[in-house]
């Protein structure tokens, strides 16, 4: 896919969701749901978040894209997540996961480790997560990253053969956030940048970030998706960070922008592509 | 009752919920708790969420009332909300309900049905949640209404019928959100107008009506706890949509107004009644 | 510990936690989650909230600080406290406690007996809960604070003895939220002033102290955490009451000032010691 391609995919997303309000429900963490159904909204989707196995199965059947998100695990997850995941695949749902915290306590672990055999449309992650999941699914032996609770410990670079292993193998995307944004395909390396490290001063960026490439997988393929809800992240950060000197305005600011921002100007986000080797 | 004397009645409900602070304590979904909660310390009241049985025993017997939104089911509801529910009754004590994704799990649609039994004294949903009460009740047969999640895909006009069926049965007040919103009693009509689109670009805007509603039923009748939280709404809504131009600055101002509007204007809000045929 | 050193020791807590960027992960309440996570990231701290019990054993022994606040129990918390607990004694790690609506429920009223085996380092509370703890733990028979919810009924004058008595039993630091806040380990009694009344017409503050509290303990010890995180606030809020007028706008500013306030202006917060009796 060419360039000019990529940017013509990226601002029809942005206008098709604007245009149709899809749909993306969440099994996401408690602290940011907030953050993430607003992001959602702001974009032009609809949120919706669950916690039971039957309204798992029912919206895996029913929602274009769904959003799973591992961060605050509750003892019923243990049921809900392996049959919404089986219901994802019987139905052809995509979505995207984020692997928040990966590596702390045996749920997580045995949770993610299942979705292996449910792979995800887009898999949504900080340097160090996407290591770490690419070492647990046993795609790469290289060290495994270091978590620290939910922060990266490790620079996008350092996840570059970990983000290819993981879209080889799941036939999607894979999204590194990170200073200057890594998506990939397994195919081509896309990077994307822009951006705030004021983000990185407010709670669930990430979890924000992977609810709206869920919005947009409903809408697009997933290196479009993952790479359209980069784009309009870091414009919307971009420009939130010159209106604001502090994270409380710079989060306001932030999504005013997600739903103010162009689909022209998201399509002309720094974009810069390379080869998988 | 009279235009004139329902007006009075809200400016008096807005007035003494400032005055006395009254407590109405939530069954509610963990998406939206932030936001319920500082609307209902904006208006004046205070909050308090709760997920255990005797807890929800408790604070029904203590509180002058309690909001109950089924939008985040979770395991544990199969014991709290009923044993909630039988101790609103035993202490008479009035609650709000809000419907959320009514038909979504069976979790859900078995405890809704449980709450014929238990009747509310203010129902609050969108068109298509009330529609779907009167139906799952056995109240009306006419053709269920839509949800799409927690979206409405039915008109204010359509729910009338189910709105009226539901408030008879329930010697309560029903309140319809939507482009002009409709609260009932079964016998007045009661249309209020103002508010924003852009609230429904905000997640959580229903529930924190409903959360609004429960503190004025903690001093006034239904009829008159749901029109006021509805006219407060909807005045705070106009004012922030002239204060900003995006979601996430409308609900600062919208919050900010709900605490500053008068009680005056709350109670000139434009409303129009209608006697129920 | 003189004035002067006590704010020596202040100023160097909020500019270590700037550098250094500790975290403090939480077991607490749902309603505030996000109000917590961003006042820890906006001193510059870094958060995680969980809820298992193995999580909590592995938070209790990698992290410098944790804090447990009991808002919004859950059935599964029954496990996840104590071993918790157990695992933060082992490891001697600091924690702070909130017992918000200590006295409601059952299970509530088993965990904060329980914690009578494992002092937290700083206890963090408004007058009604303070009393209330140091009575539950029989510090002190003097007549039951009163809580109605989450507010508190007494002053924080007639929670100096509760304090005194929780802090010479726990060998840590007591702080007692209210007009002029109290802060004592039972030898030096310091009064913090400032802060605004708004701050009470937001839902969280309370929790927000109590995680920013942890944040400063990871680096600080019970006295000089528990003062900074007053002081930080008090300082914030005093700021942010006049960038504002109403609640909304004003948790902006104060989560902006938080992150923008000087460490000297911090220090330079009105204090005044007492040696206690």
């Amino acid at each position: 896919m060419t360039e000019k391609i990529l940017r013509e995919k990226i601002q029809s997303a942005v206008e098709q969701v604007r245009a149709e309000n899809p749909m993306a429900p969440s099994i996401t963490n408690t602290v940011t749901q907030d953050f993430v159904a607003n992001a959602q909204l702001a974009v032009g989707g609809s949120a919706a978040m669950i916690y039971l196995p039957d309204e798992g199965e029912t919206m895996a059947q029913i929602a274009p894209a769904v959003y799973i998100n591992v961060g605050t695990l509750q003892p019923f997850y243990a049921e809900t997540i392996p049959r919404t995941l089986r219901a994802l695949k019987k139905f052809s749902t995509p979505y995207v996961l984020d692997p928040v915290a990966i590596g702390l306590g045996a749920l997580r672990v045995e949770l993610l480790s299942q979705m292996k055999n449910f792979p995800p449309a887009v898999i949504r992650g900080n340097a160090s997560e996407i290591i770490s999941l690419a070492k647990l699914w046993g795609l790469t032996d290289s060290a495994a990253g270091k978590t620290r609770g939910v922060d990266s410990t490790d620079s996008v670079g350092a996840a570059k053969i970990s983000a290819l292993a993981l879209a080889k193998f799941t036939g999607g995307a894979v999204a590194v956030s990170g200073a200057e944004d890594l998506v990939t395909d397994g195919k081509i390396l896309a990077y994307s940048a822009g951006g705030s490290a004021m983000l990185s001063k407010v709670t669930g960026g990430g979890c924000a970030l992977g609810g709206v490439m869920a919005i947009y997988a409903a809408v697009a393929q997933p290196l479009v998706a993952a790479l359209t809800g980069t784009a309009i992240f870091n414009c919307a950060a971009s420009t939130a960070e010159k209106l604001s000197d502090a994270p409380a305005t710079f989060k306001v600011k932030f999504l005013d922008e997600l739903y103010k921002v162009s689909a022209e100007k998201v399509a002309a986000n720094p974009l810069r592509l390379e080869a998988a080797v």
